[in-house]
């Protein structure tokens, strides 16, 4: 059976998750492409598979083959992969020494690039303010690169949350007056905390950090991008000596 | 006077430069908003300062005002900032010890980012193949910052080019196999490329390079995305003892 009519009640349900509000809801999202699908398998997170009508692959196998029109409606690539998933959100739980923590990051990109380098570093832990991009968008999910599978992500009221964990961690974020190398803290259990695009860590949670880092860089240049600023500092902490 | 007509030529000579071939022909570009055109005066390389009509700044003088059907032609941005320049491509010359050379890259994001970063870390100096992302279309500077004044940038038969560094300075490119780590390097004359979002360093380029760099990570990733590789290896080569 090729599912061809968007009044069908699956195919309306599905459609709902191009919207973070349903992704939300049902804890679920949509994943396109054969790499992402493929990750998720492993991770035991697939719910669905589903093959635009006349696409074949020996791969996997669809759950719903759905008509062209439909698939039109289901993706979100500019050159469409042919084959979606329904994917649920992982609710692992990870025990980590090293933390990283989300204040207010807007840019789905940089989202995506800093979810993706904390799995190449080892943050496996990341806390995320509830005013920030959503993770579960296909535009992070594409630049996670399926990184997303295999991370404890929860979205928190960040104050309220860094406050509890503030006994057992060192609460550190970014400050150019006073910020010290982020090596110097290699051996400790911190949470790395990287704010907004244009205004940096709030005031709130500045306020409540234990210690700064900052990252050198030439006097000519006023910040990096946050993206890279955070993968410096996660890769600086978990670098061997 | 108020420009109002798309039919001017001064206008039309500028809407040009929303396309590559005629920001090649003429070596100039569009930037948009106050900070960019405050970093291209203090560099000496702003031609225009074009002003929408009814905006108002005690910062900058405009050469040239233009009716708000006009100024819709020019600005592209979401959120237009009333404000555009025209600018000239500068062509100064830096004698560099670090050179980094981009072989590919395809993505405005990550071009602009690595462009960041290099003046961050002290890359003033890049030669770009000519297959690479214009990093004079409006993204890429938007994602520079205005870093790109204070830099050397070339576009290049990137293979033949390096070929004539090649007495004078190492070549390094990327590779997961035999790559070492980037901080061996700190104290040679290098040249640090990087490749291609899918690809990476191509082939003919590799085969040329004198040695290869790695930056050690999780297993369970399969690549950092370019533009936090290329800034990491900067970082590091960049960084004092």
């Amino acid at each position: 059976m090729v599912y061809t009519s968007l009044k069908n009640d699956k195919i309306k349900e599905i459609i709902k998750l191009k919207d973070k509000k349903y992704r939300d809801k049902y804890n679920l999202f949509l994943i396109e492409g054969e790499h992402l699908i493929e990750e998720a398998i492993k991770m035991n997170l697939i719910k669905e598979i589903i093959y635009e009508e006349g696409y074949e692959n020996s791969k996997f196998i669809p759950t719903m083959i759905v008509s062209k029109s439909i698939y039109k409606e289901l993706t979100f690539l500019e050159t469409p992969a042919s084959i979606i998933g329904v994917c649920k959100k992982s609710d692992i739980t990870i025990q980590a020494d090293k933390i990283l923590a989300i204040d207010k990051v807007q840019d789905p990109g940089n989202m995506g690039t800093i979810i993706r380098s904390a799995l190449g570093f080892n943050f496996k832990k990341i806390l995320i303010s509830k005013d920030s991009a959503d993770v579960y968008s296909p535009k992070v999910i594409r630049a996670t690169q399926g990184a997303i599978f295999a991370l404890e992500i929860k979205y928190v009221d960040l104050k309220a949350e860094l406050t509890k964990y503030k006994k057992e961690y060192k609460l550190l974020s970014t400050d150019v007056e006073q910020g010290k190398s982020p090596s110097k803290f290699k051996n400790e259990k911190v949470i790395v905390i990287m704010g907004n695009e244009g205004s940096g860590v709030s005031e709130e949670i500045k306020d409540i950090c234990d210690d700064y880092i900052y990252i050198k860089t030439n006097e000519q240049l006023e910040s990096l991008n946050v993206g890279v600023a955070a993968s410096i500092i996660m890769y600086e902490l978990n670098k061997e000596d």
